[in-house]
């Protein structure tokens, strides 16, 4: 080989994955990396392994002397091109768990293209090694099959949505990425303008009113995959920059995208998994959702559902579920089946634990045993409830002897959301649902607005969304309860995709500014352009976006979005392999009319990468 | 309608480019913009467009009050939903230039889904308004079919590409955007980091590196289609971001790279224009490039030709010619068929304005006419050059009665690039090609090297280029001489793509840093984790950039990158419609431990989108 990089007469015939003894007799030539070395002196193994697989090689080294020498310096990692002959297994060496386990190469000729240092950690499905030195040699982590097939599969359901994307007629449009900043700038990443001194770019954190433009501009049905970038706060799973597929239709109303997305999501699921996996994708309105399951994105793999007793304790004696009921709260139940011996009173302590966060300040408890009225509860609500209200609630919440009864009290929001997390954490916790099966939902029907800590108006969705007709006239009476022409795709519990019904009239988006409290000048300083493109014959529209990361997660069953991304930040936004983010030069800035403020980084505490 | 949005009963039953005789008597429904309106009293015609073509509706006001006032009120560009039945046109009102134009649907319902102001320009493929009008309302600009019709067929493109790519075995894979700054940052856009203060990331102006870890990684082909940035002063034509196919392999060297696109290329074409456009894609050294045409991206839909004299002329008596070739320049010509008449001494005189800036110093030239030796010139130069020479002279360069012959004398670079240009002008002007032809060329063997303005070795393609393997000993004795793995793709004189076979021994790469004069400690922060990862067993690679808007262009024949791509911004980085780059508040730069050099601000003047 010396200085020859790759010669001509050492490409490969096969990927490493690829010989059958339909080959047996014939010569091959693989280029690959050395997965594994095993030296039984006379005989050395070589398992050379490319991105389709692997294939194992043996050399015989009292034939060949030069290939002798070679094979002693060859180690884990090291890229050869080998030529051989392929020939069968000896019966009790086949392997069935590889697909090329039923034959191997005769070692005829090994160049080695490069060779590798020690590795930091070794290259195997399970690894041991520290997240952050797999972030930092992310190369080595990415040889791993895992992590290789995660990344491959992304690109694979990348692939599926574009071709369904396409038949359906949408058009793949590009939209700019150096976007206009607004004043207060919140969670978005700033470019600085070196020709326009004093100015700043924004990232955008999805093309919303790019695609808006697009259908006024006539483009009737457009699509893009496409880059988004959020400045959040240090979260655990989350990455600065993320992957939509973003999508918008023109003279559609709602119905039409629900059924237009429900065949695409169908059919690129189904045919990712080359079988039948979803049928029909049920709806929900939000309203349901948070009857039911505490939340807006419902884990529907499983029961355990929040039962409402309000109406029937609210003359109780027990004064912390009539006083709820009667500032306006509620009382839930939530039936456990079958956990009324095993759970501890620890263990409802911890669980009481878990809901604190969402505001709900306790758990009533009771083990169901057989029985009438009291006698059927082990429970100190006994004191306070009679013997005919027991029976009640035993009937209302299906209890049978052995179960869990759980009992929350409060504000509507904060028992909802106190036992809407409580369900998620005991249905993983008790297995109650099959971790490989996908439960689509359209979850409708979310209320246009919602109030912010500060009393003003925030939009739920986003500030361009479609009222309900039905409930226009609540806009003036009572904004509070008007239902938004939006909805969100729901799987296992996560929220996979969600989308509206724009506005397409300008009185409308102009009254929607001023109830989110935006004064006709701020309403023209951030968004006059889209005021102004809606008096120019803007289409009824609408569209959706879906998270392709997480889409990917939930096909390849991953549970970090580092597993299916080659390149992932760190919770601290740092790219590990590269260095990244960096310190930048004084003349870098100076050309961009920018300058670090000194005082405050020190303040800050030096940046540390991790 | 009033305040039903887009009621399920108005959706359209076909698109409006849609109806032919075939619908003759039936209903349909069409949803659209007014494109034309034409009232003669008794009858209103109204055209109504949508992406798919026109149709004509026919209103019979006498037929209908309520039709008959609605239409009344009907202006250009209002948003339609109409209902009516399909009927043939009469004869004498056929067009035959409209998909649509035998039929007209005469209306039987029509519902205004939107109203327009007036416009500020009217919609027409020929549009005489500012390009600044044009892009402030660039909504209104895309309906425009010619506009919309590049943005399609850009589309198509770039679908194309990915089937190509698919079928060649290329894995879609994406690779980051908030990548790490260097020190210099030159040409980059920054983003300040707020969880990392101090810090920066920078947008890249290619995946270059993240691609080849990627094949480190061993996912053996790759490709994306990718938004890149560059930070350019202001240039005609280009844009501050824009996107290319980026693309590796493994276990290849440049022949494997050059057949697989060569194929890819082919197809492609092909397919966007369902028929065969190309067949093979000759190839070309860059030196031959240089010597024939003057520039490394030949035009080679036309010959004109550069012809060199240098040996004819050395020992001529003409002062400028002996002294350049005695200084090592060299004597070119130009042979400018048939033009000896028409051009006159002030347009030569022009000729020789435009090849200054290339540093030529003039041009010299002769007007071919009948006979032999002198009595064949009419030109200034017969006192110098000898009955024999001229001869000679006439053979070498083809001269005919009636030709134009141009005379350019200097060192290489500086003939080669003032005839080159001239050479491009010339073709242009004298309509020497066909517009609509396509001629692809294979550019290879560029020098590793060039020097830059302070004598430093700069990397002619990028720092990662493989040498030729035959020129290894010259990088210590002649580096300026070794030639690279690099090839262009050029069509019509334009750089299409670009790539390389890149290095994948630590070792050379360290060498090229080297002759690049970084020191061990500048390259170890620029590209340490590149070098890191050579030494993890990097397989032989090497990839291809396209410019997918050149591309694009190309193919639909389009002068301008803002024909083609829905939001362009100015050569001043500006978005006309949304306002974009704008100011930001303290706060919000605060936030990223940022502040604007203001002094340096008002120094550089008012920024004004432009």
């Amino acid at each position: 080989m010396s200085e020859t990089f790759f010669p001509q007469d050492w490409k490969r015939t096969h990927f490493c994955g690829e010989p059958r003894k339909e080959l047996i007799g014939q010569e091959v030539i693989l280029n690959g990396w050395v997965a594994q070395r095993r030296d039984l002196g006379k005989l050395v193994f070589l398992v050379l392994r490319d991105k389709t697989g692997k294939s194992q090689l043996v050399v015989d080294t009292s034939k060949n002397k030069r290939l002798d020498e070679l094979t002693k310096g060859i180690r884990h990692e090291y890229v050869l091109a080998i030529k051989g002959r392929v020939r069968a297994r000896p019966a009790d060496q086949v392997n069935t768990e590889v697909a090329t386990g039923e034959i191997e190469i005769e070692a005829e000729d090994i160049a080695v293209l490069n060779t590798c240092d020690v590795l930091p950690f070794p290259i195997t499905d399970k690894s041991d090694a520290t997240e952050s030195l797999r972030l930092q040699y992310r190369y080595l982590d990415m040889r791993r099959d895992v992590i290789r097939e995660n990344i491959l599969a992304r690109g694979k359901l990348v692939r599926l949505l574009r071709e369904e994307m396409h038949k359906a007629g949408f058009e793949d449009i590009e939209t700019p990425f150096l976007y206009k900043s607004t004043p207060e700038g919140a969670r978005e990443f700033l470019v600085p303008s070196r020709i326009n001194p004093g100015y700043f770019y924004a990232l955008p954190q999805s093309p919303q009113l790019f695609k808006q433009i697009l259908m006024i501009a006539g483009f009737d049905r457009y699509y893009q995959i496409v880059k988004c970038f959020r400045d959040e706060d240090l979260r655990a799973d989350r990455q600065p920059e993320f992957t939509q597929l973003d999508c918008e239709m023109s003279f559609v109303d709602q119905e039409d995208v629900l059924t237009i997305f429900t065949d695409i999501v169908k059919r690129t699921v189904n045919t990712f998994f080359t079988r039948d996996v979803i049928g029909e994708i049920p709806r929900m309105t939000y309203q349901q959702a948070m009857d039911t399951y505490g939340v807006d994105k419902p884990d529907t793999r499983f029961g355990l559902k929040l039962v409402d007793l309000s109406k029937l304790v609210k003359d109780s004696e027990f004064k912390v579920f009539t006083e709820a009921v009667e500032k306006k709260g509620i009382v839930n139940a939530l039936r456990v089946q079958g956990q009324g011996e095993t759970f501890s009173r620890k263990r409802i302590e911890d669980l009481e634990t878990a809901i604190r966060p969402y505001g709900a300040k306790g758990l009533a408890f009771a083990k169901v045993k057989s029985g009438q009225g009291k006698e059927s509860w082990q429970s100190s609500l006994t004191k306070f409830l009679s013997d005919e209200l027991i029976n009640i609630i035993n009937k209302t919440t299906e209890a049978k002897p052995g179960d869990l009864l759980l009992f929350c009290a409060g504000p509507y929001q904060t028992v909802k959301a106190g036992l809407g997390a409580l369900r998620n954490a005991l249905g993983k916790e008790l297995h109650l649902y099959d971790t490989r099966e996908l439960n689509f939902l359209w979850v409708t029907d979310f209320p246009l607005l919602e109030k912010g800590d500060d009393g003003r108006f925030i939009a739920m969705h986003h500030p361009f969304t479609c009222p309900n007709e039905e409930d226009l006239a609540l806009l003036e009476t009572d904004p509070e309860n008007v239902r938004a022409k939006a909805y969100d795709l729901v799987c296992n519990g996560v929220e996979l995709g969600g989308g509206s019904i724009r506005i397409h009239l300008e009185r409308i988006q102009e009254k929607i500014f001023s109830l989110l409290g935006l004064t006709k000048e701020e309403a023209e300083k951030k968004f006059g352009f889209l005021l102004k493109a809606l008096k120019f014959g803007a289409p009824p529209h609408g569209g959706i976006a879906f998270g392709v990361d997480r889409f990917a997660m939930l096909l390849t069953g991953c549970e970090a979005i580092r597993d299916i991304i080659p390149f992932p930040k760190t919770q601290k936004q740092a790219c590990l392999m590269t260095g990244s983010p960096a310190p930048t030069s004084e003349k870098a800035l100076r050309e961009l009319y920018i300058s670090v403020l000194k005082e405050e980084v020190e303040k800050a505490g030096i940046s540390k990468h991790a």
